[in-house]
């Protein structure tokens, strides 16, 4: 407390171009305002969509092309969060005086964050800190009813938690479909118990799972941001009951098609955007999950690195080699 | 009870060619075998369902094409019910002895028809038999909580009877769309508050009904069968909650398309085939609403024409003058 009301220097890797290596460096963090809290970062970890702006795709946006904001607004959560809601002004300053713009509302890349009270849940102090992130899309998107089949569109960290969703709602069968027949092995740990490599069948994926389950799965979840597997994920969906749940962050140009038929047959398409959690209110029920061991975080913990080494991550998860790498702050 | 178990005759429209008027002729109507009702009628009307068909659209269809199956399978009601499940034979046999199928697994065009008793609803004997049909894809398919906005795509029979659900539903708002001016005046009396044609906007109706709106409408409802419509059904609502319905009937070629991020922003987006309404378990309960007065089917009903001049019926339906035109059996 000895520093409440007061700018406080912090480690933090800033991204100051497109593609490139993050910077280490210090920089500024501003007390928090009305409805924000100055937080201490133990650890944190990398999902898709840190590489996904880190690699900047979006530079057709309005805000991408003026020069007066880098407010992106294709994902409208970071036009919001750029800066914060109370003053429109980042917390972080460089140290040549730059404003350091804030990432997803959290901006975890740093050993002390200003985020807003709406982004911040408490959880049961005992649960390891180390497990807690990389959950995002999972249990809430899926949503399978018990006994009921589901496939998971891409094998990756969002998709394995999707497969750990099914599983722990107790889906009878779930299908794993990935281009990469090497993430088969992995899955079965998530619960897969049919596997389904698009490249193996010279028709449609969609019509392969529709005849491998009589009729097509009850749910399914996309998990790529591909737009094929989006339609796919919806048409191998049951009539009369079936719903698409998409997860995966598309490109600019995707566009997402079908006869409207399929539609028309009773099949439900919907999207979630961090899994639909509200994370005040509900991600402390996750964390309960996982200390009542339901859920199974430590299979999706494949690396840790020191803050140091959090370029390692980046490469870590642009081969595909890791699912979740822990990012220690305190190494 | 005195023709159990024998063929009796029966007057019937019977559509030899695609897109010729029908010829009312006498027919043979075999008796019912296992869950099947041989059933009188007294009233019928038309729906575009049947003018789609009349007009045989859908002639790529495996079915189509092949010289042993009139059961298009392209709206998939149509495949199961060309003939009856028991025997998969047609119970109609005209004059000349071939075979008369079974449309929509109703046949209503005949004085006496069977069907599956699946295909039948024991409704409260008081009400009154020329206004129970024509209601369709309604209340089940907006489904709109109380005090919420609705959009409704088309203005004819469906988007209408689709807007009396809206206003039973106790929408506050219902904005309805049409390219027909003139469809405006009436759509006030099914509980129509706004309007939006799209001619008269130099930008997108969903982006003008977003804007009317502040962030679109709670619920959409699509009507026309129109594939751009479906699509502005689906963009006008609002992220985090809108869930757009899909009634109208889409063409073969027809292509539902739009960016996947406005699914990931927690849109969804359904379809419906008859409104969903299990006939036996359902429709009973619509009927009580119309027979306590909260559902207003008289407003539908705008012609009336003896069975003898069921074309009629047709090209009021084709040049749009009608919204629904009872066809009287006994006149």
């Amino acid at each position: 407390m000895a520093t409440a009301g007061e700018v406080i220097t912090s480690k933090a890797a800033v991204a100051w171009e497109a593609g490139k290596p993050l910077s280490i460096e210090e920089v500024e963090v501003a007390p928090p305002q009305a409805m924000e809290v100055r937080l201490k970062i133990l650890y944190t970890a990398l999902c898709h969509t840190d590489v996904y702006f880190w690699e900047a795709k979006c530079k057709d946006c309005p805000h991408c092309l003026s020069e007066e904001s880098n407010l992106c607004d294709f994902l409208r959560i970071n036009t919001d969060r750029g800066a914060m809601i109370a003053d429109g002004w980042p917390r972080f300053t460089a140290r040549g005086g730059q404003p350091v713009y804030h990432f997803l509302g959290t901006s975890t890349f740093s050993e002390y964050t200003v985020v807003h009270v709406g982004c911040v849940a408490k959880i049961d102090p005992a649960a390891p800190l180390d497990k807690n992130r990389g959950f995002g899309a999972t249990v809430n998107v899926a949503k399978p009813p018990k006994g009921c089949t589901v496939a998971i569109f891409g094998l990756g960290a969002v998709g394995l938690a999707a497969m750990e969703g099914a599983r722990i709602s107790g889906a009878s069968r779930i299908i794993g479909v990935d281009l990469n027949q090497a993430k088969f092995e992995l899955a079965k740990k998530f619960g897969c118990t049919d596997f389904a490599n698009p490249k193996d069948y010279d028709k449609p994926v969609q019509q392969v799972i529709i005849e491998m389950t009589n009729g097509g799965v009850d749910r399914s979840v996309e998990c790529t941001g591909n737009a094929a597997a989006m339609i796919y994920a919806f048409e191998c969906v049951h009539d009369g009951w079936g719903v698409a749940v998409l997860v995966g962050v598309a490109g600019k140009e995707a566009v997402f098609k079908t006869h409207p038929t399929n539609f028309l047959n009773e099949r439900t398409l919907k999207g979630t955007f961090f899994g639909n959690y509200k994370p005040r209110t509900d991600l402390p029920g996750v964390v309960e999950m996982y200390m009542n061991k339901e859920l199974e975080l430590e299979k999706f913990i494949t690396h840790s690195v020191p803050f140091s080494e959090i370029n390692t991550a980046f490469d870590l998860m642009l081969s595909g080699e890791s699912l979740r790498c822990i990012i220690r702050m305190e190494d």
